[in-house]
């Protein structure tokens, strides 16, 4: 199968190249740059020589060569390739931010500050987080039947619809995978949720710009865009929905606080997660006034907790509901596609914490994408993401 | 003025060295570690070397041989040392926790599972965070009318009454200036405060750990004691004692929730603070649903409170409320004693974001611990600390 | 097949783990650790979760276990594990450096302050660096026809003989394979080389130690041991034995100075060569006095030497030689087996520089290993190692 | 006095700022800047808020106010300024490479590929190397006199002729310091100088490029401009001057190979140098073949040679020859103007190492500026530069 890369030489274009490369089911890349045109990959990349070697090529060629199109692009700029596609008849995923508000172009446009290009394409779209909505994206891409096809020829594609994938950010990623348990399974009582996280400076893409300088961002923690980052909304949407899966819908929308920090580090996206906790989960006993270390019952309620995280994740290829003891970081998961999650209760027992990690150039864009990917043509859904994440 | 400084040779007290070698009342330093008595400290810091030096003696030898006392020690190993300095009639200013809980022994047993050595010597001692508690600070060491002598007398110290600082923790410093003003001035309303932090490797001293290992630390980013950490109960008893300030007592003591994290950075505390708004304080006009960017109401109510925090430090000379636009960082202030502080609102308009930034080695440990000396004897609470914060 | 690795739970025997965890010919792995017995990996490494799960055992259960021992422990006490072994009649890997020196026992007491334990283990053990070696090798392991066998039976293992690889310190692997080309063909003159070599921290190892505390060695490049570092008997070894394979022995072994330096960052070694040139390969016209930048002629003479350099490593799968205009650096082979080097000439026309780049944790310690490993059992020799350099 | 610095914005001129804001005899400082006319300095650098705070002014103007002229411009653009300082009378430190070639317009012109603009200015100025041309300062400063009349009149300035000073080059600060005693003294034998460095990235300027790009250059060493810095002949020129100061001058100017590498940390220039050792000085009685670890007499005779270095950098107040035990490190000099040396001898006893660290934004540009106006005003030359060495 051939896979087509529109945006290869960006930051997420590259790792797409990068972890498609060794993708057992893809045998070709079709990669497109408007800034290297005529270049090659490993001339814009050197880490690529003896091992990956292309020439950038225009879109649209990229476009008809292929079997599958991934859009590595800026916001704003990908539709006509996304309706190219779908002409074609082939899956679209989208990297950036165009089709992952759905039917909710006002929410879109309020941040972006772009109307829809084509706003019918977003029958065909669908918000590419497979945890929260892998039916979705099977139902769409029609593959009930055809993904058994596949499977039955062996490791040749199945023929999907043309789906359009609206491939999620990387700080809702983590923020939503651990928020989305407590939601459902109602542990989460009313009220506002709080996500302080921190990226890695690849999250910054790979334009130079002062921010990301290394003498003005090495050693230091900053935040930036408090009160205004555009992954806001779409946080707020998955953890709406999320409450929306909540038994008989009785855990409703939370109000969202999301705050971005800059960490002295490549990759990475840690989401720090305050969840009001229902009345029925909280621990006893816990004298007002200066806190206490925790007690016995609030490690008893975050075992417990814990379960119902480790439960509602289990069958999830990439998520890991980490055991008692161990805090999720941003070194685990180095690399991988994995999100991995911490419980945590704090001393009032008023709040859960979850600790959320991914790497956010993987299941924060690149394997993500990848994942959803194999969704679409019914292959093993690990498919090409079975990386051990690097310990350093 | 000869200063004794007792752990001389662990991080904060080796910045102490470095700080009051350049302070210009200081005349000479008396040095002490356990560790390597009977070495010179430049041979422990050869950073030093041409600048500083001094053979380390016992502890016994710098406090009879110095006019005040700085302990950097372990907490609970210290109070012998507080009392054979109080005995001896100097100043004693405590790096550790050992000073900071006052009469609350119960909150300081708890959380260090120690009981206080000698219960009696809280009477001489005052927690010493200066904008809290400059004027306690001031009585305490008797100062209203020996300043005065002092100033007359040019640089010569005066002699102050035999007081005890508890320098306080850098979470605790950053976080609590950052509440300080929202709570003493009824911004904050009702609920709890949640602190969400980070910290440089230096905050975990100088004794190589698993946890500071470059490749296990470096380019990550990691919380440690979620729900568990020894500043909570500090902070907690800040922000009641500060709400206890506020006009009429009318803001009540808020809950805390505090989740420290580690940078791969040196030095540094970020403290990115969660407010609940006061009714009063909140914008109106918002829509319920997928937030939306915010408003010019957002940023005019944001600029109101910037105006009440700038008002609030005016005049204190470490505090600095950054302009609109501006987002405090860690880098801003590094190797200086000053606390940065931006004021942010979120789109939901619910509740204020306080960001804080100390150099925790300094205005978190050591600067503050000269700012509690230069207080104590009647100096300009600058002395040996205006050092403009290095830009790399 | 079984793959036994003793010293597990270091760093080089993670790197172990990790990569033989997808080696494709690798069924089961088998991990002993002394410092953890009993427990498990997962538990040791938590970012092996949901990937890689074993038991910890005794060194001599592993052995028993395998088809193939790796050792990665610390020098001087690997050897009786290599008895068992070869009594078992598998091969052993050691990744020590305790049969790095062949017959040479004089200079391994030397620089290691202890004598061979079993210097007969010598006989069937050889120094693992495959571009200088892999005949060796495979002449030692019998393969010649074995492996044959093997290939025909698909992916069984051969049954190679009891071969012990000496596996190739991280300095030495760089710096001679930089070096190779210019001693073989008869490019470098007589006289002395100068490598100037720069290693990430986790050369140093996971026990915790002031020299790689975060806040001692980020922000700093320091060099160590200078003149005195272990590696530089390697390392002459390695220059003496390449200059024999010249064409006649003209090239006679050259005099080596070695400095290794610590750098802030995790992997990767870089050395920087300093090859005396041969007159014959000199560009002239180069006036003394002050230097003038590169004539065309140094530029062309430049190439002459890369496509040396080129032609001599054809047919390498490790070993990438850069075009005109990219420079070797560590973050173009991070995480892979390849080593990459540049060539270079200085303005006076008198010395070539090699700028070499390996990751020091694959190539330069377990993916070298593993390479042993697929030269001894007739594999591919890129099967596991085919990783394309992270590009962050 | 009144300090102008034109050029106030980059990296180097904000370096200036702060070190000039705490110089005990500039009263006042007065800034230019191109890019940033109109706005405040604070502003452009939000580290200063609070201590630091004037308008860039247009260069002019800042010639007419001050009474000495920093330039920190790029090279090739400050000539014109230059001249209208001598022209007003007072002192001109440029910070660029335009004054660092004297009457060698040649090799100015061959590197940086402009003819000089105003080359009758090289009369009167001088390379600003301190422990090279302290003398030769002094006298075009005419402060043979004059400083005896500044002294007696306190801390007022006397007033110097319209010297220009060429400060100089990073690399070639720390590099030429290091090799400086042992031409002088006849510690090195005929042949080629190789200098392998490493520089923080603040070296490459605050102007965002790719190679800075914290993804880019954070976690890596790499080389550039192998074989053609533009520092290469600045560095052999002062080299080939000290061995003209050898005893009878009898050391011949030696060659001179520079390769310099970038290093993921902010501040500091390590320069590892490679001196080929007169016969007299080489430790006898080391066999060829294997090198051994260093023996006794090696040691010997290091001690002696870094007793020959300690002797000549007696009484100067920034070069620090370290113990024995003590290898310079660029975090042992951070924030400070000095430049450590250690001395070390390799295991063939043939060559000196000398390793010479510097904090390349002090006294590789602006701490050594300020040092020169130091000099020329007959103040004491630590003025505003006793600085300890941070920590971390």
């Amino acid at each position: 199968m051939i896979a087509g890369i529109i945006g290869a030489t960006g930051y997420a274009g590259a790792e797409l190249v990068r972890i498609l490369s060794g993708h057992p089911h893809i045998d070709t890349l079709s990669l497109a740059s408007v800034s290297y045109e005529g270049d090659r990959i490993e001339k814009v990349y050197p880490n690529f020589l003896g091992r990956i070697s292309a020439v950038l090529e225009k879109p649209e060629a990229v476009i008809a060569a292929s079997d599958v199109v991934f859009a590595a692009l800026p916001n704003g700029v990908g539709e006509p390739y996304a309706k190219a596609a779908v002409e074609k008849g082939i899956p679209f995923i989208d990297l950036s931010a165009d089709f992952r508000f759905d039917d909710d172009e006002a929410a879109y446009t309020a941040w972006y500050g772009k109307p829809y290009v084509h706003p019918e394409l977003r029958k065909l779209s669908v918000y590419g987080l497979p945890e929260l909505n892998r039916k979705r994206i099977q139902e769409l891409a029609a593959l009930a039947s055809v993904a058994g096809v596949a499977a039955q020829a062996g490791n040749s594609a199945g023929k999907p619809a043309p789906v359009i994938i609206g491939n999620p950010g990387c700080y809702p990623t983590a923020t939503s995978l651990g928020a989305f348990p407590a939601l459902v399974r109602g542990i989460a009582g009313p009220g506002t949720i709080i996500a302080d996280a921190a990226s890695g400076v690849t999250g910054g893409g790979r334009e130079p710009q002062p921010s990301f300088h290394f003498p003005e961002c090495s050693d230091s923690v900053a935040p930036y865009k408090v009160g205004a980052h555009r992954h806001t909304p779409e946080i707020s949407r998955n953890l709406a929905f999320m409450a929306a899966q909540s038994d008989g819908g009785k855990v409703s929308a939370p109000g969202l606080i999301f705050t971005p920090h800059l960490a002295p580090m490549n990759r990475g996206i840690l989401s720090t997660i305050y969840i009001p906790l229902a009345e029925s989960r909280r621990p006893g006993g816990i004298s007002p006034g200066v806190p206490r270390p925790p007690s016995k019952e609030i490690a008893a309620r975050t075992d417990e907790i814990r379960r119902v995280y480790t439960d509602f994740y289990k069958g999830e290829p990439f998520v890991r509901v980490l055991p008692a003891g161990v805090i999720a970081a941003t070194n685990r998961v180095r690399q991988s596609n994995f999100c991995d999650i911490s419980v945590h209760l704090e001393t009032l027992g008023t709040t859960l914490i979850i600790v959320s990690a991914i790497d956010n150039m993987v299941k924060g864009a690149a394997g993500q994408a990848v994942q959803n990917m194999n969704i679409i043509f019914g292959y093993d859904e690990t498919a090409g993401l079975n990386t051990v994440p690097a310990l350093f």
